[in-house]
């Protein structure tokens, strides 16, 4: 039987993509799904649907809600929760350095410990001291990580995977795609994607 | 001890508030909690938003993905589901009627069947016969209901109702509120508002 495959699609910036983030991996444990992180930036698909910021901050009551959901949820959770200011987040350094990373055993590690600065901590995630902080908890020697991410040819990674995100229809973080092709978009859908998956195995 | 309360709000055009409406009320027993069904009328809140439809038509990708939610909450839940046309369906005639009904015994029933001929049979819910059918269904005699539906008294009993909506934060449905406030977005935040609400009881 071969082993299930799911998706998961995030941008830093976006909020539902921490708690996302902190439960995945356990969650697909359990299932006996395996899971990708695909970070990618809903900036250029917000900007297509004619949004120049989040759509949480154009619609402020939908903003409101959704902070404060956000608040229970972590609060459920119990998991520290601090608003980011601004937000968003300019998310395209720790996207850079996350594609990179998950080529190697950190990366992984790497995508929760930035949720964790910047919506558990309130860290700034586009400040290079963040995401070399980061590195260093998790000994990783951050200059060259750092000059790799930066590097033309995973500058070109990110833009591909951003349009492929796009390609497949994503149109907010987090998603969670299955193998055969199936969306579930949001924090909220986790478990009955990873329960899509897990029956489709092999399929 | 009092009776925990929890109010739900919907409109009959919202795609969400169908398996909403078919569950909330035996998982409100469950959790030894009244629910008040309070019908609303979205147009006025979304045109507040400058929208002059529902947000699923104008932004493709996100009614793409809500429909074939939909249709996979439908089938976990066993529901029979067919897509409205034309989407939104027009609500006011079935939201004066469940206003006046719900004064009577018959009125959750009534709400429930709207919602189960909208989205399980495809039915028009603007026209008076589907109105009537349902009502005689209940063993309503459809005629006088119709007639109190229309009144000027009643006409002005759901436009205070949805200005509460309105004033209350409401931007979408279904929304779930407890007796000290809280708002809980989506079919999907049903489960926790009834926890919000059975553990604030008497509070």
């Amino acid at each position: 039987m071969r082993q299930a495959v799911l998706e998961f699609w995030f941008d830093f910036a976006s909020t539902y993509s921490y708690p996302a983030a902190i439960r995945v991996r356990a969650l697909a444990d359990s299932a006996g799904v395996e899971v990708k992180f695909r970070p990618f930036l809903l900036g250029p698909i917000f900007k297509a649907e004619g949004w120049n910021t989040s759509p949480f901050n154009l619609y402020p009551a939908k903003g409101r809600n959704m902070w404060r959901d956000l608040e229970r949820i972590c609060a459920d959770m119990s998991l520290p929760f601090r608003r980011p200011d601004p937000f968003p987040q300019n998310s395209l350094l720790a996207a850079r350095v996350a594609l990179a990373g998950l080529d190697e055993a950190w990366g992984m590690d790497f995508c929760v410990e930035v949720f964790r600065a910047e919506f558990g901590r309130g860290s700034p995630i586009d400040a290079a001291a963040t995401i070399a902080g980061i590195l260093s908890g998790l000994n990783i020697a951050a200059e060259p990580v750092l000059a790799a991410a930066q590097s033309d040819n995973n500058k070109a990674r990110l833009r591909a995977q951003t349009e492929e995100a796009q390609r497949r229809g994503l149109f907010g973080a987090p998603t969670f795609v299955t193998a055969d092709g199936e969306l579930f978009w949001g924090n909220d859908r986790l478990e009955r994607a990873l329960l899509w998956a897990a029956q489709r195995r092999g399929a």
